[in-house]
């Protein structure tokens, strides 16, 4: 049976993600659900789409990735469903897509997108404020049992897309900015290791403070020291070895960071 | 395979949650679980009472409830099963069950309660601190066997219910109060679409401010203004577009609201 | 199908649990898996040890418990699994397993380790920062697929193991330390059950208060009142009623505890 995953920004406590579930599991019984997060800053596109982008590609092929991250709920903005290669995304038509999509493209993925208007697929009622239990979960569940894309609405070709600044080429480097800090504040960059190749020997400029060369793993420095490496989906990351770099450092999203090449 | 859901207090970071479910399997192996919450706040059992008539009816038919704010776990209190229409509650006879009681009794549903006095369906051991995992979730799973409720326990009819007052009729409208604060600062009261009917030439008043008339949904004003709109249970909410109506109001459960009935 | 259960210090908003979930179904489409805690204390590897051990001997035989608190992931630390009676361990070779190793040899189960090493059983790339995601997610979906352990890497004898003070016997009684706060607020000693028998007549200090006497369960005193006793694992509590005795007495973690058993 196919995997459904959850990513919303609807916390833990009030139940709307077990309400999900619940209306998944009243259409296709069988479906695995795995949540991948629900607290996603309330309203936040950009962090979703991020989020996304680096689970997606790890969930085996037919996988239906549902998003609900919607300020837009029970507006104009359209409802969609996508084929991305092997995957399928569900939710609001807002930009969250945004990085999968580009990642897509890259890997020559087909690429589908239809605007959900078919209301069979749906509960029979839906709300002005929750379309993630009314419209998106019984989406995805047809999904899982099988329904084909065509199925649920007309096809479209320019889904939403987010304007995400990349890295700038400075005369020493680059110059980039903080996309997100995680749980452990360790603070990653949207300058990649395909902005740097294989630099090795370059100083890293945030919040005041340089940190000097990259290293590979936490551990190759003491504890309470601030170090540069790269993280496990190839951004470039400012960390403190058994710290919280966020807080030290009190840096988070849209900090600029920059990185200075190093003659060898 | 029947579809176990959870409610309770535990929180996330002790693994007491989990442990239910380790219980759960060992009885039922394939049973399918739901969290719906862990985040009651602490003993709050009208919190739970709540969060179960919203999420409970959304599952399939068959699904047992497993809900555990149980501040008088080892004492008196009775620990019980109930039949609710087509679903199961497992849990203490402490209230929980009043609100899905009460909307079971609009349905015409059937109900019938036992008192879980059948050891053989417990643990081997129970503790006198964790009836959850001792008692409420082998009971749960053998439910989830198949096992009649008629063989947990035997039947009573005086569940216990929560005196939780209905707002009251005033000369220009509704008075009634917060009852629930989610993830985003909603505020949600105990007046519903059922008291105010078609009207929607209403003025709202709560925490000092005033709040003219209701929309549909969040987009339908700028980000920044406070709102009021029936939620997708059908209580009437007081929102702020993308912000935190609870934090911006300094207002929670308990808070007075007054609804004023314009005329037209 | 056996059941995965997951430990990790994660948190709950980056994906990265999900992730490891992907990874799992990918290979072991119909493994069970279930959460046990991922807001461990960043790196805090004796806490994991804890939660470990009050959780594994409640899931079915033939359970895999996969626990990534990880601060040496990269390093020359090594990754392993081992088998802990009917249960399989997971993880880095950092003392998780200590309390749980412990418990197994009181049990006199068989106990067996293996330094992971066969990389055919790993993600195809391995990075320096998430080897749960790309070591030992894979590992513990083969051994849901029946791999066996030897199958994994090379036997080995010396697992780490984490020195934990046991409490220490006084002229009145003992003398013991505070080894986790719970969700409630609740504080566990390392004093057991079996330190303490079946004495009841006792006087409990922590953090300048006495406690006089054990009670059964909560319910046994008024709310507010503060009162030790047994944990549904065997563990002396201190807790307060309907509170939370960890900010009452602004103590945690490392608390000295003071036993004094009263002549009767």
């Amino acid at each position: 049976m196919r995997v459904i995953t959850l990513i919303t920004d609807f916390g833990l406590k009030d139940g709307n993600v077990g309400v999900m579930k619940g209306v998944i599991w009243g259409i296709a019984p069988r479906a695995q659900i795995a949540d991948i997060s629900h607290l996603i800053t309330p309203q936040n596109v950009p962090e979703a789409a991020l989020v996304l982008l680096r689970s997606a590609l790890y969930f085996p092929p037919e996988t239906i990735h549902l998003v609900v991250v919607d300020p837009g709920v029970g507006t104009a903005r359209r409802a969609m469903a996508a084929q991305v290669g092997p995957y399928y995304y569900v939710g609001p038509d807002n930009g969250t897509l945004t990085l999968l999509w580009e990642r897509a493209r890259q890997l020559n993925w087909a690429l589908s997108c239809v605007h959900l208007d078919q209301k069979q697929y749906w509960l029979p009622e839906v709300s002005h404020v929750f379309h993630g239990r009314d419209i998106f979960a019984p989406v995805a569940a047809h999904l899982a049992n099988g329904t084909a894309l065509s199925e649920l609405g007309r096809h479209f070709d320019d889904p939403v897309l987010l304007d995400l600044p990349p890295p700038q080429r400075t005369a020493q480097g680059w110059r980039g900015e903080v996309i997100h800090v995680d749980h452990f504040g360790n603070l990653a960059t949207n300058i990649r290791l395909e902005h740097l190749g294989q630099a090795e020997n370059v100083v890293l400029r945030l919040a005041g403070v340089e940190v000097d060369g990259l290293v590979q793993t936490f551990g190759d420095r003491p504890p309470g020291s601030l170090v540069a490496l790269y993280g496990s989906t190839g951004s470039l990351l400012v960390c403190m070895v058994n710290g919280n770099a966020a807080e030290h450092l009190r840096a988070g999203p849209g900090a600029v960071v920059e990185v200075i090449l190093q003659k060898t």
